[in-house]
């Protein structure tokens, strides 16, 4: 189990240490960064106490700064280093109709450019992934043309990939709907697929576990993706109704359960993997470090379940029809209580054996709560 | 036909003429309303076009103000009226963990003050409905307890409810989800019923046609709640997936027809009916005015197809167990074109054949786009 | 934690012991029950490994004999009691458009003479509750008139009501859709609670927890009618997508977790509550006997994780707004390992400590493969 | 508008006319077929009256013969021909686990055959296409290896297309759940498309409109298939919930308008097209016959209806931004009442101008009620 463990690298998002909130209201909370940099602070302190949550993804343009080099330096001597750039062409007036899919060539351009600025960035920050999760979208029936917005995405998209470097991978998420109300232009991992299909090798799929019709196996979208060789990266949240951004693993543990299952049956941690695993979440009315600690120990106590099933038994079960030996197979790996043997894999690496209390005791909240005051608390919009 | 679309009362919501949008982004359109008169002076340009929408609702604090007697005035001169008042618990930094559910008896006190200030608003505006929607609720197991919470929500509405003078209602709306993303106190019509039957015979339902579960069978509830004589008002809107505020019978008219067939078998039209008809709807990427206006056409229009149902005909399949002769009657009504028979309805009362081509042809857009400008474009902050 | 779980009585249907499948397939297995008598032996296995499943559900006329006297002299001798009678108004071609809601009345009284006769066997079993799931609805819009569907049910209840005795309950089953496509009468927790309320205090609601909308908070709906007291009984199985009937726990288990802890919370496993536990599920694909002791396990260690939940720290996080703590401690119920607990409480009961193995070993399945030769398999049919 | 109406071709399947329910129940009725030939001759009745049904689609072994030259000129006489041939595995208890993906080989093999088999029969009745839809799946997590089967499944696919004649299609649908509760093998379009992709020009996806998670936008993988040239058919019907199978176009006709605008902008009605239109309904409460003719006017009402469109108008609205136009702009044709306008087009073409009533008078459905006496009506399980 450890040597798997020690292969799980959570990258953190660098907002979700920011403010977030539904169209109805965003509460702000002591202490939340008002830069980059105090995000990054934030998120090097999950790192220090898990030890499995190594690098940051910056979104651009919320996290732009003048010099990423610096910053790389900076969230360096904190421990972390920088990690996914993720795109933004929804919080533009221009994209009201649409980003890399908009009928007017100058809108689609200026949004491929903006892709080819966070290749820069990515440069300069080494990051490997280019991450895009577009809103594009209609809200009623005739407002677009589903079909010529196919095209120009797979045109936008072709532009784009043409400037990823031999080192770098686009990965391409989907979503069912939000914020688009009817149709959004790549709602599903099938035009996911078939989109970066079409573009390469270093073209993939990301999968957020929030943006799936009610009901969707998700686990088995995985299997295919991976079996595929087209799964590039997981966006992890949890949700009970629509993409709640949720702590992953709250809403339905036994789902993350299966789909870390699927994830190392795919070989997606195994040593050489380039599944790249990121949170991606929000925390309303939680606190925010602390979220991101239980979410990064969910993921690795759900994963640490998973290893535990004894996957030579399962086969023979399948084998044999028993469906009730092979569900309880899986089912007793599920149920074993992993939190003693994950908080002894901490310890083994001088980490705390229990991160939320050591968070708690740390004192780092009531010092941000301190020296954070003044300034614009950073949310969605900045 | 025509009697029954007299009867025809489709209230407007202020909100719907300022700005909205989702969690990623609010577009701001040129025109949108800065204060309350402006908002009644757009609705009144509905009303002037459609003959159908005669009052409009108030948000409160959204659209508080000082003097309530010259507001109503000034609908008045517009040719409208003030109509239900909606409270708001949602927005304050208090409300983060509830309001009328609220742990601390001092937040619950807030709310109900609020709510008691809202009933004097009422009072001055001659407003009948207090309607409340509430977002309480909780985003995860354990935050809440379920129980406690109902408890203090029925005390908390009684305490309300004695305030209704003898000439009000209170109507309790119902919400599937959001903000809240695990369990929302008043999430399904069958808790606002168990509420409001406690409460006495002024104390209604709310159905707001974008507040279910997916695949909820919206027309059956609204002919249950009639039986029951608890339906008190809709907030009418579409959706394809979550609340997604779209206008109402975008998403699905043949729905809105089958609810207003219910709404007439139910006795909704007909004289003495308190059942009240609301518009609850964001024009995120839509033009607002216009928009509203689509929504009273769709109403009627929908409502017209569904007066053309020959019941005595349709009695008589159901009876017989001929299914497709039943819904073949009922098909028919759907599918005749019934714009011709609506636009003859207002020209023989002196309104616009054609509603949207004569708000094109108005220059209102035109005119309030070179006035209204500078100052605060409302939204749903303000 | 052994009290409340000396408590824990789980009533299995006969129903679960015989063949059972999808409209497409049943698959017929060896040693299925032929007979009541055969499924009451096999109920009784399950409940002689567990110590939980003290009662079998009958299900009129699948299982009609001559003499229930004799019936449940002949559970008794297997060390199990006659439990719920549940009716059957689907399967008649006499109730293709309905039964108790029918607009022919002499097919309404058709049905409720069934279920007055179902009364009859009630008083010769001892059984306490009346269970009906009405099977009721259309498929087509127009196919029924809703309204009139709801006078008659109401009609129909009534005059069944009248007949349940002072010792007795009826219990009335809401279910989202199936068989019926379009509209089901009784569709919903609010309608059944709608009647229900009208008729009196022995007419209870039962939640079968596959008979709900996608993404319905379950738990919520279980604490609001322990709070009304009007949740008589629960039909327990589990699913995916839609009424799949899987083995209670499968496919949610901390869903189960989470409605068995508001159980706990509502009074519903204290001392002299009447709800009444009850498995409602098909083994399409496994083997019958060990899915329902499996179901039963499930139900029992689900039971005893939600009784581990530090009910003073959880109020007291809650109390605080601390979101996070509050969570944790029920998911630190959740995650703890029961079963070796759940054993001990088996083996200091007489129990084996692990009833599948039991099971596997006691070669009761051998013996009625070999002996149950001939003759038809129970299923839905008979 | 007629030249593509006279392009319309709906295939009508065979186990329409045949017995149908849930699992709950089959109701029979009078004057259902016994034999294939019967079901052609109802078929043919359709289309006689229609003009747009001229091809009936087989299910093997529901309908095999021993000669199908013989059936084929039974059909011609008739006025129709053989179309699809649909294979069935799973209703032999060797695919209680799987077919094309099951574990063991020798089941494997057998579904592989049963293909071939297939193919032949199509070489014999002249069919272009042979429809694969996998039951295949699992009720339980553990239950099957997920990648493992997608393994087998692409091997068995592989082995069945290399016996597909150059001149035929293997045409594979996807399905969201049912009869499997936990993981379908072939759950989605993606997947699907995923497979025929790796395999040649003559594999394509089949699209059944009943067999989507709740809420998926239909038309967008019309026209996403479309432009990947991967659309091979339809499966026609309408569903509230699940797989209803109702009458297509009766639960949301705008929905099928919008899917045929789609099929029309993506060229599925144009001259060459091979897009396949077929109905996969039941009719479980309504008269089967006239339940087809209803399907039949259904889509070539909605068709009739999409053609209406002013596309050039649409584009300009959509470039421009206006959303309320676009929108009318497709409205205004769902809303015109076509009906007289299709009526026409029949009495043109020498067919009578009401179908549903012209079968009502034809006394075709006496004649058979009385000559259709004894032997065994078809269903599903002949």
């Amino acid at each position: 189990m450890n040597a798997q463990l020690d292969n799980l690298a959570i990258e953190l998002p660098s907002w979700a240490f920011g403010n977030s909130g539904t169209r109805f209201k965003v509460f702000g909370t002591p202490g939340t960064p008002r830069t980059i940099e105090e995000k990054i602070a934030d998120a090097a302190m999950v790192h220090r106490l898990t030890g499995m949550a190594p690098s940051v993804a910056l979104h651009i343009p919320w996290d732009r700064v003048d010099d990423y080099g610096a910053l790389g330096s900076y969230a360096a001597e904190h421990g972390v280093r920088l990690g996914t750039i993720n795109s933004n062409t929804f919080q533009d007036d221009d994209y009201k109709f649409g980003s890399l899919t908009h009928t007017d060539k100058t809108v689609r351009q200026k949004a491929i450019d903006h892709h080819l600025a966070c290749i820069e960035i990515m440069e300069q920050t080494g990051s490997r992934d280019l991450k895009i999760w577009l809103a594009d979208g209609t809200n009623y029936p005739g407002q677009g043309d589903i079909r010529g917005r196919q095209d120009r995405l797979a045109e936008s998209l072709a532009t784009i990939y043409q400037h990823i470097g031999p080192g770098q991978r686009m990965v391409l998420e989907y979503k069912f709907f939000e914020p688009a109300m009817y149709m959004t232009d790549v709602p599903d991992w099938g035009t996911s697929y078939a989109h970066v299909s079409g573009l390469g090798e270093r073209a993939k799929v990301c999968l957020d576990t929030g943006h799936h019709a009610p009901g969707t196996n998700i686990e088995f979208i995985v299997a295919q993706l991976l079996r595929l060789e087209k799964l590039g990266s997981f966006d992890f949240n949890s949700r009970f109704y629509a993409d709640d951004d949720l702590i992953v693993g709250a809403a339905d543990p036994f789902q993350l359960f299966r789909i870390m299952f699927e994830v190392i049956r795919g070989g997606g941690l195994a040593p050489g993997s380039d599944l790249a695993l990121m949170l991606d979440q929000c925390h309303n009315v939680e606190a925010k470090i602390p979220g991101q600690i239980r979410s990064v120990l969910n993921v690795a106590e759900m994963t640490a379940r998973a290893l535990l099933v004894d996957t030579e038994a399962l086969t023979a079960a399948q084998e044999s029809g028993d469906v009730l030996t092979a569900n309880a197979i899986v089912m007793d790996a599920f149920y074993t209580d992993v939190r003693p043997a994950v908080a002894q894999w901490r310890t083994e690496r001088g980490l705390p054996a229990d991160p939320m209390r050591a968070f708690a005791e740390s004192g780092y909240q009531n010092t941000i709560d301190a020296e954070r005051v003044g300034g614009t608390q950073s949310s969605w919009g900045a």
